[in-house]
């Protein structure tokens, strides 16, 4: 058992230039083996060439103790090392000697400088004039921009970055705190470590709406990212109870998924396919351009609304019940309809000023929005993940985050499903 | 308008070789163009090489009356032109030139006379005595055996040929009833003709519960085919109700299905996955070893289910409603259960027998017994498989009958809803 | 067999209402048969609920002979008469009264008046004052403007109409000319009727070796279409390789298919993965971002190669040869690289005026941009769709076209197989 | 830093009731860090409802040191303790209450003990009379039966049990050494973590031809375990050159793959498929069943090729050169070949006895006879599974052996590249 975990202090950090080899010390802290960080840290250091040497570790005894590690990273030349550092920082290793952040003036409008600290979604502080302060707007694949009058620091997208902002360089300074595993092991965490289509489903669908209602019940904000697959597998009722019900506050879609659900209002049928009788014909493949036409000559979703032309729908549901909704647009688009925002980039930045409340995202049969919306949000919001396609499913669980789960399954009966289970969570709340 | 279909027939049937071309005439019946019988066969020639000329073609003026068409066949070789004709008389087009089936006594037991009849799982006739007379026992990939002392032919599989039987060989005295598209476009076809995911599933699982209702109140025979995965994803419950409400007459299955099903009662795992919790740790992996152990000692399924030690499953409620249960096994089995039937010949001759009276198939999430049962069943027994992996419901479309039914889902999603539904339809019926 | 094929002609087109029933006749001709047209054309009838009699049918003795048949559609309604019309004109059935084609002119710009004539991406004729006119820049789901003055037609993209501008609305005058299958079956189709990962791939991949071949040789144009797969794979070289030989002549892709080839010329890796050692680990995960920030500081690719910053791949390549490049963004990109089209309708404008002389198009592991692409082709360019993901293929194969083929296959083998295939062919040609 | 390892030691080893709670002590060596073997530990425990306390620790200093902890595992129960340290013994913890293995004399056939210990695929060794021995011929899933006279102990399946055999119960005198990580990362590992199908595949397929290389040159044998996809997708010159060159020893295999290499030498064609024109036309769907009847009718293989009526392909090359084959039997087979074991008892034996030597195993594009041998290997054995569906490999990879590598890819390009890469080894080696 190990105690004494300061007994080591002493020894002073290592860094520098060790008979021909680059050499820095950092420390890491939590639940650095149950959460598998110290491991990830020994492989990262490793797979990048270095060579580690703890030089002092405390694991705590229970899985309620934190623990605490001390590494030395060793490696062939100062570049490298530096490259692993960048590394072990993703995952809470700090260097052990402390100095405040370093920011070097945008040169140019819409770049970084280089050797900028690209962020990850994890939450991040820096230390300015001795003092450690958080990073604001948390988003991956960013850089930080300081406001030194106000000694505080935010994200900024690349494409934002004026000229002469101070940019934070290198990693000095820079510390994140990874999201650990909670100390209880919780039910919505159940499918974490794995992505498969043969897991008991009745299980995973009680948690998401266990979890979908105390978002409600807690005031949290609740953002459903979809795909056109809600509408063409029938399950656009499902979506408009959820909607009643208020357990959808935001929805982010493209084109299709708002253009098939008006084409279903208007002419029954999705893609051309009469959803009440399942009639597959090749019947009505345009109506989808005429459901855009349409709505383009009503000059929108919501004038249709009012205009009374459209009368039912997930869109429709939306504007009665005031969800905010954004549709993104894509090359693949027919139209668009007049809501849709074609810029991929000004679409990001209404995106990511929507989602900085959000506190819970279902995304659903969409890889382009799901991964969109993926990127900007924080490790820390809960994610669930549906897909009948694994292979989204693997892509958005590479975000590797505790909080992102992801789970294969037929989007109308996990839908219709939900909506069950919702309305007995209900029955026993009242 | 064609009206004088049989004007002629006085230029007598064509066959034989002409200036160095390899002729034979064939003609074809049915709803040829809209069930696409004439375009396959058309196509079929062209591709094997060979040439066609329409002889001969009336279509009905509607849905409701057949067609008919002459096809002259030429082809560079006799053998080209058999093998053409072999492939067309599949898709029914039958020789104009008419004749007894030509038969050849088998001269080894376990093996065909060569030049053998392949069959299909068609409805198929042969011409004894210059009458046609149906062939029993349909089923793909067979020869024809004929009894001459009753005038009758049955489909016998190359392993139970024993020495002198008469097989039938070459194609002429065959005739192939190709199962046409029915006059009316019946729900249950409506998803014929592709395998999606993005179809509306609640339609599709809907009309399934009235195939099965219907089944039920007709006396039909209905046959799960089922794969573990059932039991992973947490689908007992609902099996058992289809089980224990006559929904289930006989279950086709692997060691795997039955051996997690046991482990669920015994030890409330499935693969160690605990499936009330959803509890994912890797816990108790060596339950199903331990369940199928607690089998064998108990001396099978049946004496466990009396002993009281198997108190609860799929495999309990088979026992308890006298629904047949077959289980058959495989290389990867382990164990096995004392039920399981290792040998492949065997368990295909038990299947044999048993499917003879099934008129509903329902195979659930298992690709090598879904296989297995597909090549065994005659083309009109209707089927519907259901699986989310793409691949196995695409390689059992390609069995290529209107009465195969592919449906991309999730397994506890869709059972939980097929068994909502057929309440339903108890309540109405009632 | 039908000679008199016009004899009928004398009863008179059908239309109007017959005793309660809505009635018209259309006509149709080709390869109605072995092209499955008049199958779809009567399935289409039926599956809306129409109810179709062949009123006159002549069909070709042998292959090389044309078909005809005149088929009278009734229906309840006038509008269900209109829809199954509208449906079947799209299969190449036009209506036997002919009547010049109908514009209304735009109310709106932006959108087409009600009930604008939907486009197919097949060729297609309007009857302007009596005579056949061909229609231009065909592609699917647009409307047709007509040029009065210059007696000519094209077709339009909703978003492109002005105030005005005479729209076709309704079926008459329009007919449509489907692709038919060749008369000769050609080695390019023979993957044309399934997507299959079962099929000998060498046999495929040297089929299309000497379809690139051939566009080469001939002057063609050949568009890639690529997904970033392509560089994580390791196939950089192979598509350098088929640039610098005059294979690919444009190349359309997203920001990050360019982001990670720069990646890789600055880094080595792609998505953080050494290219070289096949090492995984979790090694520079930034480095796409530093790319693309260098891009942007050297005001992008062109610059970047000229100022000696990118010094090779597949961008390097395309600057170096003159292969045009179009980088359509999406809401998924980092960044993006300065070359990157934003915005959606952008992107499409551009790609449209490119396709325009493409005459064989490789899509290669990427599933937006070669839908997007798909979108814009007419069905008479031959696409070669290759992806591990049979999805995306099948997506692509729902063109319908005899034209398109599909590949399921690992991207980098397949190439690496295509480049080899192509210098055996430059062999034999020298 | 941690040097004083043994420093706890004296606080002697915890079992037993402590206030209501049920204790036990359990040690673990090795490199339990950074092959992750302490954090999976602690994570079972804590899965399986208990709690631990790091009682000692000491961690390595760098890679090459081993790390040591000694961890006292709580319980509520003494079955939920037993049950954790079952689990925990798996991943190499043994109670540092040191005691003899318990045997217990088989009561049945064919059947265990209750409580017998299940065996893992890592190597294990039992303690008996207070020495530690090595448990022979080690398989997962297994029991071990020990020889007192011998004092040795091997691993048994539940089938062969007879009467009266000592068979081990419990986990007391039983340890496990999991495979660790190997101290340098080497290249064959590169895939371990993950499986992508965008991955750098060229490397991928050049490390399999080094180790299919240096398994010739060093003696070894390689195993190939194959589906039909081989034959499917024109593989088969490149497997019979790896057989002509001896890189592969040994073929496993199902009655398909066999059937379909004979009906390409019998007929040309795989599934009717021309091999060599990539006419995939509906052509000679018979001819696999010919093919098997006409071995059939040869007496099996060797016969056929005896006798001159097999001339070449995987089969035929087998037989001349003397590599071993396997033809295991399943219920979808048609036929099969006289060669084929139906009994999946017999098959696995057979199996079992062949795999002793096998030290580099190949296994593509078969799911079922791939996990079957995955089943039998002990975990040391390299395996590389091959299968352009990700699921199979998926599937393979939860075997979790850092042996085990998963490739998504094409059979036919694979081959092809490997063939390519081995003669390149080859003429430098030379």
């Amino acid at each position: 058992m190990v105690r004494d975990r300061e007994s080591t202090a002493n020894q002073g950090p290592t860094t520098g230039v060790q008979s021909g080899k680059f050499v820095e010390e950092v420390e890491v802290r939590g639940h650095i083996i149950d959460s598998l960080i110290l491991p990830k840290i020994l492989d990262t250091i490793t797979a990048a060439g270095g060579i580690f040497t703890i030089k002092n570790i405390a694991i705590g005894q229970s899985r309620h103790d934190p623990s605490f590690a001390v590494v030395e990273v060793q490696a062939n030349s100062e570049a490298a090392l530096q490259e692993i550092i960048a590394q072990v920082s993703d995952h809470g290793a700090v260097s052990t000697t402390q100095s405040d952040a370093i920011t070097v003036a945008a040169d140019i409008a819409g770049a970084f400088p280089e050797g900028f600290y690209s962020t990850t979604n994890q939450r991040t502080e820096i230390r300015l004039d001795g003092h450690w302060v958080n990073v604001g707007l948390q988003e991956m694949d960013c850089g930080i921009v300081v406001d030194s009058s106000t000694k505080s620091a935010r994200c900024i997208a690349m494409t934002e970055v004026q000229h002469g902002m101070p940019i934070v360089v290198g990693h000095a300074g820079v510390r994140v705190f990874p999201e650990g595993r909670k100390m209880e092991r919780q039910s919505f965490e159940f499918m974490n470590s794995a992505v498969s289509t043969e897991k008991p489903k009745g299980v995973a669908i009680r948690q998401i709406a266990e979890e979908l209602h105390r978002t409600k019940l807690n005031g949290g904000k609740a953002l459903l990212v979809g795909g056109p697959a809600i509408i063409h597998t029938g399950s656009v009722p499902y979506v408009c109870e959820l909607i009643r019900h208020g357990y959808i506050n935001k929805l982010f879609a493209g084109n299709a998924l708002a253009t098939h659900d008006i084409e279903q209002d208007l002419f029954g049928t999705s893609l051309g396919v009469h959803l009440d009788r399942g009639d597959l014909a090749e019947a009505g493949h345009e109506h989808h351009l005429r459901a855009i036409n349409r709505i383009r000559r009503a000059g929108g979703i919501r004038p249709a609304v009012e205009a009374g032309i459209l009368r039912s729908g997930i869109m429709y549901e939306c504007v009665k019940n005031n969800v905010e909704y954004l549709l993104a647009g894509s090359i693949r688009d027919d139209g668009p309809l007049p809501d849709v925002i074609t810029d991929a980039l000004v679409a990001q930045q209404t995106m990511r000023d929507s989602i900085r409340d959000v506190t819970f995202c279902l995304m659903i049969a969409t890889t382009l929005h799901s991964i969109a919306v993926g990127n900007l949000l924080p490790a820390w919001v809960k994610v669930v993940c549906v897909d009948i396609n694994p292979s989204t499913v693997i892509k958005l669980n590479d975000r590797g985050s505790f909080q992102t789960v992801g789970l294969v399954t037929d989007v109308e009966p996990f839908l219709r499903s939900l909506v069950q289970d919702l309305k007995e969570l209900e029955a026993v709340g009242n």
